[in-house]
């Protein structure tokens, strides 16, 4: 019995750097050489592991809410204060932003850049956008509960809230110059959550 | 003395047809031949009359600008309660974004869309932005003035909010299949703007 050669390239480090031109330039705009160039692979090596473009981008995209979501919700969810918790990733999502040649979420990016026509895309995208909502959801209920957070707010109108406002601040982190307009927000979000 | 041949074509029409489709489709990705035929007009009437692709672009983006932050500006110092018209207009603009085939705001479609190393579009989108902000900031101080809005609250900031949080409206309602995400988010900027 012989065994088939072995793959020559970790996938998991071809997927991220697949992700990373995906959340750059858009599900449209990435290029086919662009992909390879990055992934550091040939082009049956691509089809072989991720299948075609669309799902090579449905695997870079799950990748990218590996990180972002269940990265959130593991600190969300961290023993402490819930509003210290959100607080910090805030202020990370700020900072992270604000730093010159940010390309912004990949959620984001993509929703201005695909094709609204591809189903298939703009339902995994609103699903993991609700993950996202129910994470900042429960954050901020823990939040209520320990009293951090005003008890009359609506902790899912809220979370919607923190969801487009999170999504803005990555958006205009593109152009941005100087750190004033992310930072504001967040001043301006944090005291408002802390307050009534 | 004989006159030159009339403009077959409404300049202030064609601009506007310009603006939707760079809106939908981003200034990279709008083609040229798409860009003609909304405009019902020739390559060669375009470039007489609006020169190449980037200064067509900057005239549709001023065209866009024009109409939201003028409009904008002009509602939010009519006579009447600062407040409500702030109000009003999150509305409208939720509603907008939440029509089927919503797609986005021009200014942050382009952000995602734009290579960002093109300074000069940057430049007078980040010009753009700014005067958004200063409009949300005067209508803030102004209701602060009245009474409306917490006086302890910073204007600058507050507006730095709207700015973000209405980019991620027009963003998210690119995507989103009902209007729940936008409609709860304006409910809750509304709420913390009034409470304090």
């Amino acid at each position: 019995m012989t065994r088939g050669p072995c793959k020559q390239f970790d996938t998991e480090v071809a997927l991220a750097q697949a992700m990373e031109v995906f959340r750059a330039h858009g599900y449209e705009a990435a290029s086919l050489s662009e992909l390879l160039k990055h992934m550091g692979i040939g082009k049956k090596s691509l089809y072989d592991t991720f299948g075609n473009k669309q799902s090579l981008f449905l695997k870079a995209l799950e990748h990218y809410a590996h990180i972002q979501i269940r990265g959130s919700r593991d600190r969300l969810s961290a023993p402490g204060s819930p509003l210290g918790h959100l607080k910090q990733l805030l202020l990370d999502w700020q900072q992270e932003n604000s730093q010159p040649g940010s390309c912004g979420c990949m959620f984001g990016n993509n929703i201005a850049d695909f094709n609204t026509d591809d189903t298939a895309i703009a339902q995994v995208m609103r699903a993991y956008l609700q993950q996202m909502e129910d994470a900042f959801c429960s954050a901020l209920t823990r939040a209520q509960a320990a009293g951090e957070v005003n008890p009359k707010a609506d902790p899912r109108d809220l979370a919607r809230l923190l969801l487009c406002t999170t999504q803005g601040i990555a958006l205009l982190g593109r152009v941005m110059e100087n750190d004033s307009t992310l930072a504001g927000t967040v001043r301006a979000t944090l005291a408002l959550l802390a307050s009534g």
